[in-house]
């Protein structure tokens, strides 16, 4: 039962993501496709990508994900189509599987990739402005249907790659990036469970600093403390994230994108 | 052919919703899911309770409801399963099944709750912040596709009820208040079609006073005045609502939910 | 394998979309649904007609196609379903189908109308202000079925039409207006791509005016020139857009629905 899911910035009001299923039913009707975001920031290239790295992994084996976003459509960027470990993937060669292919990377997961060459995956007439439809759609319908990896298009090994920053460590600090706020205004940071390691055995001895805000200690869930209390916890995809409990933290804190967050740890 | 739907606050730009669906499908992959609404706002439990009134009866026998509108994941809350009537339903135990419960113990309806404490029915690893997708998924999933109430989980009697306001009556009127305003700015209150009995037969003799403003007279539809009167008539769900005819009412009166609103019964 | 996709102007966050579904599978458990816009702006007929437009060509032959934007819910405007082309249609008789019927005429599709009128495709109870749940969706859903159209209700040849403003062609000129602006802020006119015709060869020829600014030369795609360019295009549906490189043209320039758009062909 293959499933197509669609990530894109193309919002839902215009039928452009309602247009793409009809072309991908057109070409295999039993496709299950399943809305991931549709309002990804315009051209907000490494926001679908940390979408994609958080969500493709909680999906059956050989899904098919198609991100579009597109600021280079119709101009020399190439379209691809990839294997990574067990979830596939079509989009534009923009760098968005950045992330996803660094995890593979350090998983060890196969990885390959192609360039979607062969025209007669796609539409018969391909517009220069909306490759969605005319591109990525009938090619990941192939894909679900069955079509080889490399039938749909030529091998490559060079994908483009975004430069993702990675956190700053001193001896008893990290320093990272505001890299997400969700819906509920939930500040989400670059750095991971992993960073902090052993440091999460105390918890209590941990300062979050954000905004010019303190927060001394850190929390496991969000009912742990008052109705709006700022805490720092770890997030359900493992990143250490800011919170104002039953409010919005980044409005709050009037957070942005690239902010600073730094962690100390307190002896 | 066992339906799924979803009711929560999660927004639709983060990837949530969809994460919670690949879960779905990894572990029952001929579920149909539709999404009844992801803009239930913040924490707001007894909105979801609404809706979940509303719109649970129109689906198919056993179509299984999910509602996930959490302010206490991770802390102490159960979460739930339950059949009402014809309907299934997984959730935290925070009152979002007051009002479908108190209409199943008016008309007679069977009534079987369970608190979700069968670990094998969740995802292996369960965060503190996401209980859609670790344990109100799957549990749905495994619903969906067969497994009994009883095996999900150990059978309760006295799941967590909201105190749901209701109208008060004097000798010729009921005031009532306002419980939700829709996408159209149309308000609705909690006076039911029942409540106005047979004051209904004369409908030019009910006097509704909202926000300041008097309206005379009720109607049958949007379209039975002209474009920019105030109106007030039954909605499609069975309750008093104050509408302005090709217009937003809620804006124009500046309406908020538990705003008074009062019927008066000429004589 | 039947589709069935809906637009309306119902928004996306009161659950009256997902209950359409819910009717939709009680009738006809193996529909798949799709939904192509719910925020048309409220009871803006003419822009659902131009997505209908712009969609419904895409789906495989035989999708049911439902749009509810229903300013005259019960009223005496008619219910309708419809068969153009290889497509169907349920909607209110308020003129939606005002442009894929032209197109039919143009290219010589079949058209045939009929009046719902026969109670047995509803819900057994009918309100009057909700007749997508109670007369579209199940309409909808026994057409996407196998019920014939003239089994559905009664034929007519009259359906409502809009007055669909065309562009005014001088020796060197045409005026034409915006009828659309997209979640990006590209701005759409009712100048086709036919109406320039040859004029196309010579793109660098083409002075393109709107809201105060003059484009020279008109492009193929978005990234043809620098980010925060002005530049005139054919979009994807063979309209002259305006946008602004990876940015809000109608935001830029102020732009409304109806605004006048000028091309001029220089020699």
């Amino acid at each position: 039962m293959p499933i197509i899911t669609l990530i894109t910035d193309f919002g839902i009001k215009d039928g452009n993501v309602g247009v793409m299923k009809g072309v991908i039913w057109s070409i295999y009707p039993d496709a299950k496709i399943a809305d991931l975001s549709h309002l990804i920031h315009p051209q907000a290239v490494q926001e679908a990508a940390l979408l994609t790295l958080r969500s493709a992994p909680y999906f059956p084996e050989n899904t098919v994900h198609v991100i579009v976003v597109d600021p280079g459509v119709g101009t020399i960027r190439r379209p691809l189509a990839a294997q990574i470990g067990k979830q596939r993937y079509v989009c534009p060669d923009n760098g968005v599987l950045t992330m996803i292919l660094e995890r593979a990377e350090r998983e060890g997961w196969p990885v390959e990739f192609v360039h979607l060459d062969k025209s007669k995956y796609w539409l018969p007439t391909v517009s220069c402005v909306f490759h969605g439809r005319d591109i990525f759609a009938p090619s990941a319908a192939y894909f679900a249907r069955g079509v080889l990896l490399n039938e749909l298009g030529s091998n490559i090994t060079d994908p483009f790659r975004l430069n993702i920053p990675q956190p700053q460590r001193t001896e008893n600090s990290l320093v990272g990036e505001v890299i997400y706020i969700d819906h509920f205004g939930n500040i989400s940071s670059n750095i991971q469970e992993e960073h902090l390691g052993k440091s999460l055995d105390n918890k209590t001895a941990i300062t979050v600093k954000l905004g010019g805000k303190e927060i001394h200690g850190m929390v496991d869930t969000f009912g742990a403390r008052p109705v709006g209390t700022l805490i720092a916890l770890i997030g359900s995809t493992g990143n250490l994230i800011v919170s104002l409990v039953n409010g919005d933290a980044a409005t709050y804190l009037k957070t942005k994108i690239g902010d600073k967050i730094k962690v100390i740890f307190n002896r």
